[in-house]
Formats: structure tokens, sequence, C-alpha cells
């Protein structure tokens, strides 16, 4: 089955296109799709880029574009949602530990639809904790386990890779070594994975 | 008949793929297309932004997803063309003076087909003087006219208007007094003019 590997960071805002809907698209088109939490601000920080961050006219129409958008994908968020998080390595640690064993898809779609449907963060509070919850976990000790030195030894390592990759931005795709940039690529990377080549 | 306003700036590289193809997509759904040259660089300047000066792995996704794209387009690019240009006021100047005498659409395929095909910058050599032939200006005489304090002051008359309108890049496209940005946006933008949502 052609593969797609989906590069995310919890804390992206474009993302939650893309976390609401990608398994059913991959479902449609029988791909298979591995979720790969990174920390995108450290890579970020890196190459001095912050696409939105005191950038209110772009931020303005990243928030447009995304309300345009939702209900193409069923999705009824309400916006602006609380941006930015101050933390990323925190549930992006989280993220990928459930990854490892088997409930992070759960909590990052968890984490999501509250932090774009009920405006909770979900580097904090109830967005973290009730996400965690709702993915089967106990929040305070996943909380403490992910602040332990290897969870986060961990996330750097699946950041570097990411970086490695060329990835820059979240949500970014690779399939077969092309990386397609943004939510508006998720069509591209399928065709790619089926065609190797878009048409 | 539903309208597009198409705001670019002759140096953005994804124009290339608008440019080549807009008066065609907005003539198959029955839409008219108004090309509002400016200068994106004066907006990106303000607000500081650059996105892919110095910036080289986000610039490798930029040419790998244009040249992913292109194709779907009938389009044949050689791809990276020379980047950045030294000057985005003589070419937008021009081809705002192109505008307001009917060959600015014309001089504007002109100039990125010699960009981004053959290699040559538009605002300079060849790339220039050439363009200006095929749209029927003669390059000396014309050169001369645009360099005088009436289109610059034009230029930068529509440019202020430009970032009225929230405009930030290049293309950008207004449709009713919604802003959409990006090549990738003109579906949505051509739907908006339709339907007046997306869907």
């Amino acid at each position: 089955m052609a593969q797609i590997d989906f590069w995310y960071s919890i804390g992206s805002t474009y993302s939650y296109l893309t976390i609401m809907r990608i398994d059913r698209v991959a479902q449609d088109h029988g791909l298979d799709v591995t979720w790969k939490p990174f920390d995108v601000r450290t890579i970020m920080m890196e190459y001095g880029n912050s696409p939105f961050i005191g950038k209110p006219v772009k931020a303005a129409h990243m928030w447009r574009d995304i309300a345009r958008r939702a209900p193409r994908y069923g999705l009824s968020p309400s916006l602006p949602a609380p941006y930015p998080l101050n933390d990323l390595a925190l549930p992006n640690a989280i993220a990928l530990l459930g990854m490892d064993e088997g409930w992070g898809v759960e909590f990052t779609r968890a984490a999501y639809r509250r932090w774009f449907e009920e405006g909770l963060l979900p580097d904090e509070g109830a967005g973290l904790r009730d996400s965690l919850r709702e993915a089967g976990q106990a929040p305070d000790a996943t909380i403490e386990r992910a602040q332990q030195p290897e969870p986060a030894k961990r996330l750097a390592d699946q950041t570097r890779q990411a970086r490695d990759l060329g990835v820059f931005g979240s949500p970014s795709f690779v399939v077969a070594g092309e990386l397609f940039w943004g939510d508006d690529r998720l069509a591209d990377a399928v065709q790619w994975a089926r065609d190797g080549r878009l048409s």
C-alpha cells in the first residue's frame, strides 16, 4: 500500500484542516498514513521564520482562509482560535508518546477539536487534560511521563529527522522522498502517492 | 458577469502559474478578470516579510512545488528561474502603463514566458525589451516613459490600494471584497465568484 508520512506539530493552525480529515482521505484513496509529530517551532526559529506571529495582516487572511475552507471538509471551527501556543514541546512530546503507544492520533484529533471548536489551548489546562482523557490516558501521569528526558529526546530526534527531510512547516507530507508543504498540498501528495506525478 | 480582481507583481515566482492560465480559467467559468499590477516588495518590506530570499530550504520547496504543478497547467518551465529581480518598480510600472493602454496582459505573459522558460529576467535586458516588442511596444521609448514621475506615482497609488485591500503577497485575488492569496487559491476565488461560498 502506498505511503504518506504526515509531519505535523500541535500548535500549527492550518494543520487543523489536515488532522480532521487525513485518515478519511487516505482511506478513500487506499493509502497508508503515518502520523509524525515534531516541533516545528524549533525549525522555524533556526530558519528565522514566523509565518503569522507579529504579522496581523497575513494572520487575518489565514483565519479567513481556514473559515472559508472548513465547510468543504465538514468542519465548523470557531475562529480565530487562541494563538499562538506558549509551548509546543509538551503537547508534541505527548503526541509522539501516544503514537508509540497507539493513542496518539485520537489525542491529536481531540486536542485540535477542543482548540479550534471550543477555544481551549492544547498545551495546558482542560484542552490538554480532557483530550488525554478522551484518548484513554490519565492526564497527570501522562504529562509527567512526557516531561521526562526520554520523550523530550525522542521529540528532538524526530524534529531533527523532519529537518533532514527538508520539512520547514506544518503540515507537511513526504511521499517517496517528495516533500509537500501545506494542507492545500494534501491532494497533491495523495496524487503523487498513487501516480508518482501530478496531472 | 462576476468579477475577479487579479493583483500581481512581476517578480513573484508563484504568479507564473497564475499569469499563464488565469484568462483561460476565467473564460471557462464565465468570469471577468481585471489584471492589477502592483509592487509587492514595497508591502513586504513594510511588513517585514520575505518569503524566499535568504530562506534556501523554503525556496527549494517552492521551486520543486512549481515544477510538480506546472504540467497540470500545460506549462514547461525551466527551473529554478533566476531570482530575485533587482527591480520590481520598473517592470510593474510598465505593466500598469500597458494595462491602461491595452497591451499590459500581453507584455506580462511575454515577460513571464521569457523569465520562466528562457531564463531571462523581466526587469532588464532582452527579457524586458523583447517582451515589450512582443506586446507591440518600442522598448527604449516605453522604458523611458515608464521612468517618468507619473507612472511611478500611478504604481505607488495602485500599491497603496492593494495594501488597503489587505493584499500582502502575489498573486492575490479579490472577489466581492474577499481576499484570496496564492496561485493555489485561484480555484477558491473562482468558486467564490460563482457561488459566494466554497463547497
